[in-house]
C-alpha cells in the first residue's frame, strides 16, 4: 500500500504543503519515521522536534507546515487526522470469508454472507451470524447469540447464550461476555446461587480489550451502549448500563446495577460500587474509588499518589492522628478566645 | 416452564395470599414483569413500588401481602426465597450426557457416567472425571486433574496438572487454575524460577467467576474450601487457603500465604499483601488495602472516595503538610501553656 | 526421581552435614515435610522451627547446620539454593515432541526440531517457530509470529499476529499478547479507532503469569526486556517498556507509553499513569499509585491501610476538613503571634 499525499490530504481533509505527489506506505513516529513513512504532530508543544524528524511527511495542526522542513499536510486536528490516514495505509487485515473445517457449527445455526470463521470455533443451535462478521479461532458462541454485521471477535472470546453484539462492533482475545453474574444469597449460612436470567445486549462500534469480562443481567439485562470503547480487564457486573460513546480504561471494576451516563471517561483502576448513578459528562482519573453516585458532569479524583516510603509511613501515622489533631486545635481556640 | 403460585409457594416455604392456582413462567423485576411473572421484592423501604407492578404474583415479606395489588407469596427471606423460586423457574441447563467427536481424550482417563464433554476439550493422561460432570467447549484439562461429582465447567476453563475440584463446583469461562504461583529467587541479580510443586484444591459448592486466577502451591498446596464464592477477575496466589462460605467480590488480588477465614464477605478491588491471616467473620468494604493480618470479625474499610478534582489536589497538598501542622499545633499549645 | 544429598550438595554449592549418601525424593515445607524430603529455611529468625520438623534433610545458611537435629546442607543463599534443588527433584515436566493431530498449521509456518504442539493449537502464516519451543493446547498464534528456542506456551494462550517471544520464556495459560491497544481518537463527540501498527516484543528468560495481557504498540513495539518476571492478570498498555530484570506483581496495570528501568520491584495492585518514567532500582509496595515520573532509586509507597469501619468514616470526613484546620491553625498563630 502506498499513497500519495495529494491522496491522504483528500481522505483527511487537509492541505499539503511540499510535494502533493509524494508517496508514502507506512506511518511512523516522529523520531523513528523515514522518508517512507508519515508522521504527525498533535501536541504543539513538541514541535521542537519537527525540524528533527526524518518523516516523509508530517501530519501538523494548520499553521504549522512552517516548523516541518520536510512534507506537511495542516488539518484541523492532527489525531484524528493521523488515525483516518493510519487506517488508509493499514487497512484492517481483510480475513477470507469460508468456514475452516474444524468449526463445529449447529446445523441451526444461521451464518450470513461473507463471514469468516476460524479454526475450531464453536457455535451452538439457534445461533444467528450476520453478513460479514469474522470470528477468530477458538471461539466459542454458546446457543442463542446474536452478532450483527460486521462484528469482528478475534481469537478465544466466548459469547455465553443469548448475547447479542452490535455492528462493526471488536472483540479482542480472551473476552468473556454473558457468564454468570454474582449472585448470592445467604440461606441460613450458606451461600445460595440466585440465577442469573438476563442476558447482554452489546450496541454497535463498541471495542471491548483483551480479558475483560462483562456479566449477564441477573433478570433484566447488562446494556453497552452504541460507541462505547473498554480497555482491557475491564469488569462488568450484572445490569450495569454505560451510555453512548463513554470510554473506560484498563483494570477498571463496575459493580452490579450501576449506570453510567453517555461521554464519561474513566481513569484505568478505577472501582465503582453497586447501584450508583453517574451522570453524563463524568470524568474520572486513574484510580478512583466511587462509592456514591455523581450528579454532576466534571472531573472527579481520589488517591493518593506515592511518596518515598519512609515519608509515607510517617503520614499514615498523621493521618491516624488527624481525629485528635483537631481536638487539640479546638482546645487551643478556647484558651485563646478572647 | 409454566407452575403454579401454590408449587411455588411450597418449595419455597410460603404462603399465596390471593389466587393459588395462578401460573407463573418467569421471573422478572417490580417495574418490567409482566403478568405471567414472578417478581419479588426484598428491602421493605421500596414498598410503595409494589402497587404500580404488573407482575403476576410478587414474593415479599411476612405481612407485607397488603400493600401488594396483585397475587402474593409471602416469606421469611424474600430474596432466599425468589433465589429457590427463580431457580425452580429457570432451571440449568441440562447438556446433555455425551462427548463431543473433536474432544482430545487420552484413553487413560476415567470418565464417570452422565458427563457431558463439549467440543475440542482436551483431557489428558490420568484425569479423573466423576458422575454428571459438564466441560463446557474448548476446555483443557491437564494430567491427573480430579472433577468431583456434578462439577460444572462453563467454556475454556484451563485446569493444570494435579488440580481437584470438588462437587457441584461451577467454573466460569476464562478461569485458569492451577498455573505456577508467582516464586522467584535472586540469584546474583538474577531472577530464578522457584519450582511450584504444589496443587490446587477446591472444594465442593464453591463458584469461581470468569477469568479469574488461582495459582498453584509453592511446596503445599492452595486451598479454597467448601462454599466459597469468587467472582470474576480474582487472582489468588500460591499457597492462600480460603475459608468455608466466604465470598470475595470481583478484580480482587490476594497474595501468596495469605490465610482467610470462614464467612469473610471481601469487597471488591481489594488488595491483601502476603503472608497475613484475616479471622473468620471479618467484612472488608470494596477496594480495601490490607497490609496486616485482621484478628477481630468486624468490618473494615480503607481509601478516600473521589471529590471534584480541585478540591483532590488541594487535600492531596494539605495531606503532605500534616506532619508539619502537627508540628505547628505542638508549637502553639506550648506558647500558651499557663 | 531421587538423589543423595552428596549430589544435591554438589549441585547448589553447598556442605552436607550429615549423612551425605541419604537420598531425598521431593521437597516439603519444614513442618509437612517427611524423612523423604528436603526443605529449607532462609529466614534465620525461624531457626526454633528447625528441630521440630521430620524433613530428611534441611538447606540452611553457613553455620546454621547446628540447630538441625536431622541432616542439613549449609549454603550461602538457603532461598536460591533451595530454588536450584527443587528444580533438580522436580524438573519441568518434559513434553514429547510431536505435533498433535488436531493442531491447524498452515504450511507457511517454519516448525523447528523437538517442537511439542498440543492439541487443538492453531498457527497462521508465517509463524516462526525455533527448536524445543512447547505450546500447549488450545493456544493461538497468529500470522507471522516468531517464538524462539525453547520457548513454553501453557494452554490457552494467544499471540496476535507479529509478536516475537524470546528464548525460554514461559507464558502461562490466559495470556494475550499483542491485542490492540486502547487508541483512540474523538472524531466530533464519536471515538474512532486509531490503528494499532506497532508489535510486541518480549526478551528471553521472561515469565508472564495467566491472564496477563501486553498490547501491542501504537507505531512502534511495546517491549519487555531480558529477564522480566509478571505475575498474574497484569494489564500492559501500548508501548509501554519494562527494563531488564524487572519484577511486577498481580493486578498491576501500567498505561501506554510508561517507561519502567531495569531491577525495578512493583507491589500487586499498582496502577501507573501513561507516559511516564520509572527510574531503575525504583521499588514500589502493594497498590501504589504512580501518576508521575520517578526519578530516583528507592522505595515508594502510597495508600492508607483498612482500619475498622467506623474510624474510617470519621478519618475521611477529617480528611476532607483539613484545609479549614490548616486555616483556623494560621489563625491561632495570628492570635497569639507577640
Amino acid at each position: 500500500m502506498s499513497l500519495t499525499l495529494a491522496q491522504i490530504a483528500e481522505y483527511i481533509n487537509g492541505n499539503v504543503i511540499g510535494d502533493a505527489n509524494y508517496s508514502v506506505s507506512s506511518v511512523g513516529t516522529l523520531s523513528n519515521a523515514d522518508s517512507s513513512q508519515l508522521s504527525f504532530l498533535s501536541n504543539p508543544k513538541y514541535k521542537k522536534f519537527l525540524n528533527q524528524s526524518c518523516a516523509g511527511a508530517i501530519i501538523v495542526l494548520k499553521g504549522m507546515a512552517q516548523y516541518v522542513t520536510t512534507n506537511a499536510i495542516e488539518v484541523d486536528d492532527p489525531y484524528v487526522a493521523y488515525a483516518k490516514a493510519a487506517s488508509l495505509l493499514h487497512p484492517t487485515e481483510k480475513k477470507l470469508p469460508g468456514i475452516h473445517p474444524s468449526a463445529s457449527i449447529d446445523p441451526s445455526a444461521k451464518i450470513g454472507a461473507n463471514v469468516s470463521i476460524g479454526a475450531n470455533v464453536v457455535i451452538e443451535q439457534a445461533v444467528i451470524i450476520e453478513d460479514d462478521v469474522v470470528i477468530g479461532p477458538g471461539c466459542v458462541i454458546e446457543h442463542d447469540v446474536v452478532i450483527r454485521k460486521a462484528a469482528n471477535l478475534r481469537p478465544n472470546v466466548t459469547l455465553c447464550f443469548g448475547v447479542i453484539i452490535g455492528e462493526r462492533t471488536i472483540i479482542h482475545p480472551g473476552v468473556v461476555i454473558g457468564a454468570d453474574g454474582f449472585g448470592i444469597a445467604n440461606d441460613n449460612g450458606h451461600w445460595i446461587k440466585v440465577p442469573q436470567v438476563g442476558s447482554v445486549n452489546i450496541g454497535n462500534d463498541v471495542e471491548i480489550g483483551a480479558n475483560t469480562t462483562i456479566d449477564r443481567g441477573a433478570i433484566d439485562d447488562t446494556v453497552i451502549a452504541d460507541g462505547v470503547k473498554l480497555d482491557n480487564q475491564i469488569q462488568i457486573g450484572h445490569n450495569v448500563t454505560i451510555g453512548k460513546h463513554s470510554v473506560i480504561a484498563g483494570c477498571t471494576g463496575i459493580a452490579g446495577s450501576t449506570s453510567i451516563g453517555e461521554y464519561c471517561a474513566i481513569g484505568g483502576g478505577t472501582g465503582m460500587a453497586g447501584h450508583i448513578n453517574i451522570a453524563s459528562g463524568v470524568q474520572l482519573t486513574g484510580m478512583s474509588m466511587v462509592t456514591k453516585s455523581i450528579n454532576e458532569a466534571g472531573i472527579y479524583s481520589s488517591g493518593i499518589p506515592v511518596e518515598p516510603a519512609k515519608q509515607w509511613h510517617k503520614n499514615v501515622i498523621r493521618y491516624r492522628q488527624m481525629d485528635k489533631l483537631f481536638d487539640r486545635v479546638k482546645q487551643l481556640e478556647e484558651k485563646t478566645k478572647d
